[in-house]
């Protein structure tokens, strides 16, 4: 039988379907994604999980008039195969290829870019005003998950949009799971809800009641005063309610038909509606439907089985994170653990297990993760909040007030810094160094290897006393230089290779590429220093000092942008000890533009970063005197 | 009769006096505090809003132990004056002199700093994990403003807070009245529960009915299952109790015995408790409880008429701000404006009253400010957002993520960027340039004056088509060098005087110190150039080789912190173009640590960034070589 997919290409194409084939469709759009992103990697539970809900959308909406702002975006994949993008699909997430993230510039399907989480409701409500002002009727809908919901600017978003009597659709795609365990009070009355039974049952008492109750009695009047409340009260979903919202709800995030009948009714609807939507994530496959959360976000994997691929020799930097942390925790009592939905990528699974009263789970709540943990401080303890670089970003001021500010003792493992790969703009963690540059108080340890990440955050949890972060990348641990790894000593950097007139100075987990360079120079007859800075903040002006009077030609290499990054401040450092007159300095970083999508490998590559381009550029500088 | 408040010094000193005293004290307090914010300026109208609830909150707690989180800690002066501060309160706000906020070095009462809002739910529960793993009884109560209720980060706070169980009391202080009108779902929410009236009636109502009802019928089992709901729908504060916190209230914030039993009966509670406190801001004063939002934040008044003792003679950049963007509204109807609670502060008002459906305030909400105003833009509007620098720090990643990711025309009118003066360190605008440099497709321009503001908002509004800052300080315009300003040309900075050898360069709203500089090196026989910088990003790289081709010794000031400021990317370029051999360059700016509160003159004198200051440097630089 021919596939119906190979008759989609746009969304109208769906819209002459029938219920019958609507589900076919789901299926072979389940079999797809799971075709592709086994290849590719990707987000694969929660796009499974929409596959019902993205055709009901497609089939009621007209896009691209209409918009459907798919909050953290990472649920964008049936959308963007039925938006035209289908035969691109296999190169998804790779380099120059299509985005796993919704992308204006990518097809004009796509309302709005997202890759963090919470911000869709004030999107959409954006865009509600903006075509209100301009006399538009477009249906505009957000779709954003029950982890998402715990986000702070989420809650901004709900409660503007709820008073503003506009009509906008919320879809709240609950699949009982954020990337983690989904915790707080929200995930709670969404639990409740999901029991549909209760309400039912009160609803029908209530009626019963009234239903005996003479006319005429004085309480009737009492009652008819309470009308409203007694409204909300057998509705379920009170909070919506109570925020301006109408609630439609729990819907079978899976009944096609109940979807299109549901959105249908919503659109005709004044004013904004919450629609309550239950998805199974990772629907249709079975390891993923057992496991969302390993299956949320997967490299290469065997479809039969649904193991990886190919298993890296090496661990993790993150599982040496983990790991290193049980070890001082069994040592150190003081030693609590927070994460904002991010236990397993963290590598604090092992930590959460043997440590269940020490360790915070917060959900997504990247701001509150932060002030917690300066109150944890406060409180005498010594808390290690583990959090992706790029989604730090969300809590940068309360990291300057409710720890910088304060000098207090918060280690920040700062998983995911440098190039991410796959996940592309959205997700790259190459600005950290620069907003960490300019807080008062901060110490900032880059490791170039697994033995010294043990070290830093030993030494940033035991020997330090006011805000601390070590940094470290995504994936495998290099090895190179990890016997005999030197102690920490604050604030200093260290000489790997002793050499003259050319140094390469690292800046943390850069170390395959720099010592690269130094080989082919070295092999090219020169004797080049390597040096590794080991702290971004404070700067080793004393070293710095040492490199220059050997060294005519000093280049700084980090994975993070040139503005505000490590070079930038090794810089100012030469420039204030007056080294620049005889020092010629370049610093290797990322330029000012968002890093697109592809791996560490081709984008540094691409920008100059791998250890030959280091190489060459170094050689040509020294070659012209420049 | 000798004041109570004589004998008064630490918060047992309060727990002898019985109610008709304390009330006594409290009408002593607001004259004390009107006696000295008339002098000093200050926060005034929450102040005089939370005597009794700061009396009440001491008599019950037993301090320090014991601890209050004051959310956004502008409203502590009672406490302060109440906890060993009330000699040295005449120096509120002045150089050295007592911080407006809570501070932890200043007095061990003060259990955490804040300055920004709606963190302190997130803080008084990091302490309370930390008080349980440690064993302690204490009792730990956050105090927060119904306007900083609606900032995301409460939200998340409350989220953990309601399912933790853990014993901690949130006083929510609804004073009705955010900085500017408090907006949105939580707003409307608490309006309804102030009328308390309805409430009562409808419990009534629902008692009478079940009392009618014969036993053991079988509505009754229904009934019961529905209890907790139908115990929800009475209390007041339905959202609060869904989200796990006991909800009591209203209670009136003006009665001290009222509120004394509350707080005793909420220490009792275990578990989350929400303590729903009505105030009146300004109580006590008349022309602050008229007009809470101009008596929010005041300078130095006249008691008796409530007046600012000196009013400026120039316009405020906020004013210049204000009324420019009302002309070129005048003839863009895509111009709209958005504002975080901050309308009067930022000199929206005028606009607001003019074009109200083309202005959005969105509440404590600086994240969904950002989200929403990308989304404006992208629906083809040109929106301005109107923040305090510092207050733009919370919507760090949104700017990044949903404004320079997707290069939408977001203007944001950056006002209070430098030195605030006496807010102090939580508030000082002075990382602004820094979080801006590394945010690709961002553009940052300084204006040196306030003719040059007007020309800035009209060039990032009607010329450019990509996100945009403008940033200018708090007070009044220079004038200084206002007449015949050039035209805003893309990157491009100006020559304001020719010269050699020496170069200065201005960087915004600091030409009153620069041109002072530059007419001493003048008077003194040098011909230095004095250069305005106008863009801070891109750097005008053909500008900074023209200077450096006249000149050996280039100085930079700015008033933003170094580290990643204009001077810091000025330094870059010029290494960039390899000028660093024959250039001599020192940028004048900020030092890496928090600045105290002082006023702009006092503290631009203490850092060095004063006229006189930058003029003895430059000689000394010069005369040296360095």
């Amino acid at each position: 039988m021919k596939r119906l997919l190979d008759s989609i290409e746009f969304p109208n194409d769906i819209k002459k379907l029938n219920a019958s084939q609507l589900n076919r469709l789901a299926l072979e759009l389940r079999a797809f994604v799971l075709e592709n992103v086994s290849k590719t990697g990707g987000h694969l539970a929660s796009n499974l999980g929409v596959v019902e809900l993205t055709l009901a959308l497609h089939y009621c909406l007209d896009l691209p008039q209409d918009k459907i702002v798919w909050d953290v975006g990472h649920q964008a994949y049936i959308h963007k195969i039925l938006t035209g993008r289908k035969n691109k699909f296999s190169s998804l997430r790779q380099l120059d290829g299509i985005s796993g993230f919704p992308k204006p510039n990518e097809s004009e399907y796509d309302a709005f870019t997202a890759g963090h989480s919470s911000t869709s409701i004030s999107i959409a409500l954006g865009l509600a005003c903006a075509r209100d002002m301009s006399g538009g009727k477009e249906t505009i809908a957000a779709v954003i998950g029950d982890g998402s919901m715990t986000g702070g600017v989420a809650f901004e978003g709900l409660n503007n949009a709820g008073r503003s009597n506009r009509n906008l659709i919320v879809i709240l795609n609950d699949n009982q799971m954020s990337i983690s365990s989904n915790v707080g009070a929200i995930s709670r009355h969404l639990g409740e809800l999901r029991t549909e039974k209760r309400y039912l049952e009160a609803k029908d008492g209530v009626k019963k009641i009234l239903s005996r109750l003479p006319a005429g009695e004085p309480v009737v009047n009492s009652i008819k005063r309470t009308k409203k409340r007694i409204k909300y009260m057998f509705v379920p979903g009170v909070i919506f309610e109570e925020m301006g919202f109408k609630y439609i709800g729990p819907v079978d995030g899976h009944n096609i038909e109940e979807l299109i009948a549901t959105l249908k009714r919503a659109k005709e609807i004044e004013g904004p509606v919450l629609i309550h939507v239950r998805t199974t994530k990772g629907k249709g496959y079975k390891y993923a439907e057992s496991n969302p959360s390993e299956y949320h976000g997967v490299s290469a994997f065997d479809l039969k089985t649904g193991k990886p691929l190919k298993k890296g020799k090496l661990p993790s930097y993150s599982a040496v994170f983990g790991r290193t942390l049980e070890r001082l925790a069994e040592k150190d009592d003081k030693i609590v653990a927070v994460s904002a939905a991010m236990c397993s990528g963290t590598g604090l699974t092992g930590f959460a297990e043997k440590y269940p009263k020490r360790f915070y789970d917060v959900g997504i709540a990247d701001q509150h993760a932060v002030s917690f943990s300066g109150a944890l401080a406060k409180g005498g303890y010594k808390p290690v909040f583990a959090v992706y670089s790029t989604f730090l970003q969300r809590g940068y001021d309360e990291l300057m007030q409710d720890v910088c500010l304060q000098n207090l003792h918060v280690v920040f493992g700062v998983d995911r810094a440098g190039i991410v790969g796959n996940d592309g703009e959205t997700h790259q963690g190459i600005y950290d160094l620069s907003y960490f540059a300019h807080m008062p108080n901060m110490t900032v340890m880059m490791p170039k290897n697994g033995a010294e990440l043990e070290k830093m955050l030993e030494f940033a949890v035991e020997d330090m006393d006011s805000p601390c972060a070590v940094r470290y990348p995504r994936g495998e641990i290099t090895d190179r230089y990890s016997e005999n790894t030197n102690e920490i000593e604050y604030g200093k950097g260290e000489v790997l290779e002793e050499g003259e007139n050319i140094a390469v100075i690292n800046c943390g987990a850069v170390l395959d590429e720099t010592s690269k360079a130094w080989e082919m120079l070295k092999a090219d007859g020169y004797s080049p220093m390597l040096v590794n800075l080991r702290f971004a903040k404070p700067i080793d002006k004393e070293l710095i000092r040492y490199v220059c009077s050997k060294c005519r030609y000093v280049f700084t290499v980090e994975d993070n942008v040139l503005e505000g990054g490590a070079g930038s401040m090794a810089l100012a450092a030469m420039n204030d000890m007056g080294l620049l007159s005889e020092t010629k300095f370049t610093s290797f970083a990322f330029p000012d533009r968002f890093i697109e999508q592809g791996s560490r490998g081709e984008l540094f590559k691409r920008y100059g970063l791998d250890g030959e381009s280091i190489y060459s550029e170094i050689k040509k500088r020294v070659e012209n005197n420049g």
